[in-house]
């Protein structure tokens, strides 16, 4: 059985969702539908780039991964199918789909007469979802682009006895995540975040008093800044964007 | 594998929505559930409306519907299935299925006396659910009904040169719903929502500038009134009831 | 088709639960996942336990149960298996299972070196999940356990003439339910609600009149308190832990 994975900024409240999954049942039955999440906030590419960068992977290979964040829907923006590494992908072209490796292929779907104008993901991705989840090729789908609008994530810059990134997501937990790959911290740094001295690496959250914040590597491989039971973001007040350093002693 | 789709106010949160899936699974093995949504606001038969009569007809033909926003749970109002176009529902008799087309048969089922008097979902709906999707007819869940409560969405009035609808329903990025038909509105009309002009018809909310209000006609057919990159609901200071108006220049 | 529910403090907004789902239909495909919530506040075991014991029993035999909600994750705390009637689950060895009546046995799952040591549901539990769902024995998944740690929930009081509990958890509607079990209260009781008499027991909020706080007993088994039309933790001032009295006249 195929599986088909959604990720999008519909919320969950209307009917948006279940009219995308409607098309897809209807149109490649029997195929297993997973919600990543419909909460991207509105129209927030970067947030929906990262969440697609942790979980598509996951996946079992042969995976198709609808993925709609789309301010721009209705406009001259193209909408692309992409494959990469055994999993395919469906999404508009503003950069969502920046965070694949190297290697991915594109192509652009056509967009009909009879498509709504505002709602792509039910009338363009998720027809295009449902083809590739039944077998279609992704060159079925459309020709071939070379030019995907890109919009990498920032990355850190390594410094002499250190490293600077930022947070570049914040989760419902309030725990700060970071661009930093853990194995670029220094032995025994300090991670400073914003102005905040978070102290040494530690291994969870669970290694520092109630109410202390606490770096540790993050479950997506980053650094990340908690505050043990509360929310770091909020005690901190810091968000996405915030400056994070990490600096041998 | 026959479908069946919850729409309820029960919210995320707590079990209720896991408890009616539990018994859909054990009564009906291998069905496929699909949630519409379980946020339609406590008690919100007009919301539950409009999103029933969005997303019933995406769906493949013999899918069954359990629609359950009710106030009146456990009173002396009915509990209903009904069956539309090869579509087989179950709701509580209070106007919920009023948006389903002329031409719907109707059942009313029997509420036993081990059944808790507020989740009906649970205990009435849920089983009847998992009867029609593994066979049963309607006719086999009780009686005819033929006064099932009628309670209509509002309807536009044509006027000389225009058209006067209403916002029915707000989605989660402030998109102002209306009643009206794209095809009533006149060549070239002005859009009034409550009294901000919104000027002519887009097509969508891409052809004005960052902030602007637009109108076009959106993904369910009707009018609709957004702000582009913000919440038309919030920036007009109108919601669900206010008057919508379409005039020729 | 073995069924896996979920019952976590994830929340939806991020990738953690499609991470999590992602394993386990690597590793049994064909499982048919099952959201019981991921709205239990953060780190709230009280409320997961809740959730858990009105849930968990109404699904088929055979279900596997996930129940992650773990403010202690990465700790020494043990990670379990357990097995009570014909159900299985994985759970944080921090009291959420002190749910499962008498009789329940317990494993403890290894947490290898490879793990993340903030997200066990992904890299622990679910891979524990996936073994019980593909018809390992929970005797293989680890050494058996007989001091997993006990947090009962809080047992109501009988006293002459009446009985004495309190709000054990405040549903999506603001509903107050408590741990008094509906056949402890003594005929013609009235019910206290912190210091508001909520009167006789009712049948369902649709037997007093709008905006009437009104006492019954709910589907979970135990009296709740709710406002027909409204919130009772609102318009009572009262949550859980709040004591509710139900004396005889």
């Amino acid at each position: 059985m195929s599986i088909i994975t959604l990720l999008t900024d519909y919320g969950t409240a209307d009917s948006y969702v279940a009219e995308v999954k409607a098309v897809l049942l209807a149109a490649a039955p029997g195929v297993l539908l997973v919600d990543v999440t419909h909460e991207v906030p509105p129209g927030a590419v970067r947030a929906g780039q990262y969440l697609l960068a942790r979980s598509w992977h996951r996946f079992p290979g042969g995976t198709v991964h609808l993925v709609v964040v789309d301010p721009g829907v209705g406009s001259e923006r193209r909408a692309l199918a992409a494959e990469c590494d055994g999993h395919r992908f469906v999404a508009p072209d503003n950069g969502l789909l920046s965070v694949l490796p190297a290697g991915a292929r594109f192509v652009a779907l056509a967009v009909g007469p009879q498509v709504a104008a505002t709602f792509h993901g039910r009338d363009v991705f998720a027809p295009a979802a449902a083809r590739l989840a039944t077998g279609w090729s992704l060159a079925a789908l459309g020709p071939a682009v070379t030019d995907a609008y890109r919009s990498p994530l920032p990355t850190p810059s390594q410094q002499r006895g250190g490293v600077e990134g930022e947070v570049i997501y914040v989760d419902r937990f309030g725990n700060l995540i970071t661009n930093i790959p853990g194995d670029l911290i220094p032995r025994r740094a300090t991670v400073l975040a914003g102005t905040t001295d978070v102290g040494v690496l530690r291994r969870t959250f669970a290694d520092v008093a109630s109410g202390e914040p606490v770096a540790y590597v993050g479950s997506g491989g980053t650094v990340e800044i908690a505050l043990r039971d509360g929310s770091a973001a909020r005690g901190l007040g810091i968000g996405a964007g915030a400056s994070v350093r990490a600096a041998a002693p």
